[in-house]
């Protein structure tokens, strides 16, 4: 790393660093949830998340890089989509559109074009939300860029920062099957042992995650969306995020921004059966920690509410652990055949 | 151009006819103007806009093409929020704030991102306009796609489809400048004998547009923002969008979507007498109906307001013309030197 701050270049700084310096030009308290939140009207706050996807970096249509292939067309429009509707989800928002601005390589297809488009919208129809703008132009590199906006009620936004000691942590699905998938598509000859539907299973958990705007109706009371069974009375708070740069980044982070810790129990982790009957239990729990784009939520909530969110939720929702008052975040076993291990940020130094 | 679906790239399309078929994926009457307009509450709509801008593509930091270099990274940040904030001028929009979605090389110096945000805020601050969110992200081109979003009451909306024959139509300042400062920069051998006043004023326009939201206190009554010698009363109609484009290609534009035609008078045309000193009349006029980015408002008012508007206006406002209800749209010479001439749209095919 150069010590000549004028020769620094983003190479040796990483994505989370210059991000952080870059901090300094947006207003303090907007940014550093997964989304901002701008106070438009007194009963409603705007939510705006955006993303820049690139080719070869984020995902390999195999223009960039002919022979890596891991995601189709239809497939980027759906992640992308996913990741940003995601993000307004953990913020306890409702989505409202999107904007979509494309850039491409003259020689891209029309059809790759479109069915970006298809992806799109595939994923955004089953929440009503619509793409309400684009800009689309050339560029020697297919580049995605998602702004992403919904509104929520003040007292109901979800941040990383209100969690508190004693608060359940919990997920509200599988972990590590998106990370499974991914393996699957780039090396195809490895898991010829998994039967056609666990492999299924997983590529698509890789290639249309489903953002957990689900989960809303049963955290927000009095709102056009509550679920009948809302599982919260006015003013509660919870706590959240989401899970896609992995389950371990997700609990740090929140703990970080509360000023907390947390201690979470190994066996309570959920991962997939599909991925448990595949590789070693050791390998299950990093991509269900650290391979992240699993896209749950981790949320924080009193006790009874948690347990109550989870017996609602299906198909791996769990609580994993609880917020303390230590700030170390811990992954112990309970049966203690495995020491205790601290959590990490495993994306700090990344994209560039 | 390929006559097989399956095999035409976005290069035998161009931007507008794909961004034509990339319609369809949009909700109807969302699309078409400067910026998308959702009705969020019944007393507010939201407008959201977006762009997406490729170095070599839209600007030059010498990155991508070294030596040929026409805009500072200061420069580009100060460009992409101008043409951001002036498509919210063009709808009416207060704005609230902007996304930045930034990709670099990783040889990018870091002064230069700080530039650029450093130039988005120098920008953004006449207008208290925040930078709410952001993502940067690794690529082989410096690419940068901002969104911006603002607010304004629903019957305060300004369209491109509600001008009616008889409107006079009002230019907010001069065109030419912007495209007269980019051939100094591109050929700085040229215009030798311009003054250094001329110069700079020439090179400034093209480096350091500003968005006309100064504009809008005048047009928007009983608003928090409106000027207390506001000229409408509610409810009034503007028709109205920027000239991003151009000052023809706006009045084509708003002409199309209203059903209507135009009489543009030569004479009116807002020249500045910067550019009038150095090149010939018929080039300055070129650059002014075709040069693009000199982002002024192209409006179209009843003949009373729009002549109170241009009397409190100052640098060039001016009428230029009056919408008809014949469809073509015609650059007349009253005096009678030149013969009526079609202006068309210059930009239909570009950008791949």
């Amino acid at each position: 790393m150069s010590n000549d701050l004028s020769r620094l270049k983003v190479q040796d700084l990483g994505e989370q660093a210059l991000l952080q310096r870059l901090q300094r030009f947006c207003p303090e308290g907007i940014v550093g949830d997964d989304a901002a939140v701008l106070q438009t009207h007194p009963q409603l706050d705007l939510v705006i998340t955006t993303d820049v996807l690139v080719d070869a970096v984020h995902f390999s249509v195999g223009l960039a890089s002919p022979g890596v292939y891991t995601t189709s067309p239809t497939d980027v429009g759906w992640r992308a989509a996913a990741a940003n509707l995601s993000d307004l989800a953990a913020m306890g928002a409702a989505p409202l559109g999107i904007t979509v601005g494309l850039s491409a390589p003259g020689e891209t297809p029309v059809v790759w074009i479109e069915q970006i488009y298809q992806g799109l919208t595939a994923c955004l129809q089953q929440f009503n939300t619509p793409i309400v703008g684009g800009d689309v132009t050339r560029s020697p590199i297919l580049t995605l860029a998602i702004t992403a906006f919904g509104q929520v009620a003040p007292h109901q936004v979800i941040r990383r920062s209100t969690a508190q000691p004693g608060d359940a942590i919990v997920a509200t699905g599988w972990h590590g099957a998106s990370r499974a998938g991914l393996e699957l598509l780039l090396h195809p000859e490895v898991g010829q042992e998994l039967s056609e539907s666990d492999r299924t299973y997983l590529i698509q958990a890789h290639q249309r995650p489903n953002p957990r705007l689900d989960i809303l109706p049963y955290l927000l009371p009095s709102s056009p969306i509550s679920h009948p069974s809302s599982l919260l009375s006015p003013p509660s708070r919870i706590a959240g995020m989401d899970s896609s740069d992995g389950l371990a980044d997700a609990i740090v982070q929140i703990c970080r921004m509360s000023r907390v810790g947390a201690r979470v129990e190994r066996s309570q982790i959920p991962i997939p059966p599909a991925l448990t009957r595949w590789v070693s239990s050791e390998q299950a729990m990093q991509w269900a920690l650290y391979g992240g784009e699993d896209f749950e939520l981790v949320l924080c909530l009193e006790q009874a509410v948690a347990q109550a969110l989870v017996e609602q939720l299906e198909l791996g929702a769990a609580i994993v652990g609880t917020i303390t008052k230590e700030p170390e975040v811990l992954l112990i076993d309970a049966a203690g055949h495995e020491p205790d291990e601290t959590l990490a940020l495993q994306k700090g130094f990344q994209h560039f």
